[in-house]
């Protein structure tokens, strides 16, 4: 069965979920997002995706697209019109359609929002089990990913890269130091502490990213922020990476050397249970 | 009269110009684009943008939409279909529709081709008459600025900011050095001579920048290819842009500071008409 999806204001079957080619989301990537996982039919970390929405939306002086309230109704609507128990909300706001300028269209034009759903396995995630590799890559990107928008072909070609290697990720560097994952952030351990960098421009402040520092704060794990090299991630005891739809997921391999023999650690199978649990899975 | 737009073969009213949500151009900015000047119903530079075009593709591994001879009709079809006489043929391929993935999808969808026109006063542009004013800024974009691609957000906050300035166009500055405008190339001139940043990774290539050299070497205008800073820029003698849609824009103020007593100077001019000539205006 086709999937509904959701254009501004309109449930629709997929095949008719279409913008404008003045979308300024085509035309100019002018656009952010927000990826919220699903468990069991709920929203797992909604509330933070949504404060990053704001946040986004703010620093590119973009208009919410509707209240609050009905997109937090338009993402109930999307998991039951779609049965939704397990997967993901993937939800756009452009800054809509206009006659193509690169400056702001005067007066502003309605944004776009739309809406679509994937069904994944979430919890039971065979990746999880194994592991998965990574590679490294330059980090490619613009200054400003500290905001989740649609200027993603740097992450597009860097994902592809690691596909094409066997890989599960790439781990972009900068300045010989890792900034995070084409689409998680990214982690190592070394005797018992979790390394990750700190948040800034650089990065995204990932809202999985979040939940795993209130969940090691609170279960007494301890998170070291700052940068590390792809030579201490390859020495390092465990690697993992967090993301929306990925949880905390084992890294166990980077660029062909395997971390920590080759499989899950103690450290990070303890992390994706606690942030399971939480999900309520 | 609404214009008539393309959208993968289809000439259709712009109102009903519309492409998937799934379109890896809204989702990723994973597309590439050209625009093409009119004058006199003519295409301007048409070929080098076609090569321009052949590069982008091939540099991210995308399939040509359909044939080059299918392009070129359908430029000369919507000169003809909007009985356009003056302005631009905006052009957008991207990789295609596909459930949401960051990797290639596989196997690969049909690439969209979209295009669309504008009316705009080239030859006449009121602009060339008076000079524009620009002003500087960080340049935020990414390490791949020599591909023509959608990823536009920072030029489009570039833009912005130089028109809430009250200026035309914003030159970026990375390491202490001018790039290039927001959607043109920069240049000074000093004691007669052309000064402009090589071609690299760092800027695009610019199909008029390239006509522009031809001509000053027809013409005896040396032109010198190196690095600036913007003090270098506000001490210069003359100071211009160029772009497929302002063809040679006299630069006549930057940052506050007139240029060369804020006129549009002797080599500026010359080089605008001789391009004008060229183009059959």
């Amino acid at each position: 069965m086709p999937r509904t999806v959701y254009v501004n204001g309109d449930y629709l079957p997929e095949s008719e979920g279409k913008i404008s080619i003045f979308d300024r989301g085509f035309l100019f990537a002018d656009g952010v997002y927000e990826v919220t996982a699903v468990v069991n039919g709920k929203l797992v970390d909604y509330p933070a995706h949504m404060e990053r929405l704001g946040r986004s939306l703010k620093e590119l002086r973009m208009d919410w697209p509707c209240s609050r309230e009905e997109i937090d109704a338009m993402h109930q609507e999307m998991i039951r019109r779609n049965d939704l128990r397990e997967g993901i909300i993937y939800m756009q706001v452009t800054r809509g359609s206009a006659d193509r300028s690169f400056n702001f269209p005067k007066p502003a034009p309605a944004p776009t929002l739309i809406a679509f759903t994937q069904v994944m396995a979430l919890v039971s995630n065979p990746n999880a089990v194994t592991g998965v590799k990574a590679v490294t890559t330059p980090d490619l990107r613009w200054a400003r990913r500290d905001i989740k928008t649609v200027m993603l072909l740097a992450p597009v070609l860097g994902k592809q890269e690691a596909y094409e290697k066997g890989a599960h990720e790439a781990w972009m560097v900068e300045d010989g130091f890792v900034t995070e994952g084409t689409s998680s952030n990214a982690y190592i351990v070394k005797d018992g502490k979790v390394i990750t960098r700190g948040i800034s421009n650089e990065i995204l402040a990932g809202c999985t990213r979040r939940a795993l520092f209130r969940l090691a704060k609170e279960h007494g794990v301890e998170i070291v922020e700052r940068q590390f090299t792809p030579a201490e991630a390859y020495a390092a005891d465990e690697a993992f990476l967090t993301s929306a739809s990925q949880f905390v997921m084992p890294v166990v391999e980077i660029d062909g050397r395997r971390i920590g023999g080759g499989q899950p650690g103690p450290v990070v199978r303890r992390l994706r249970a606690l942030f399971l649990e939480e999900a309520g899975a």
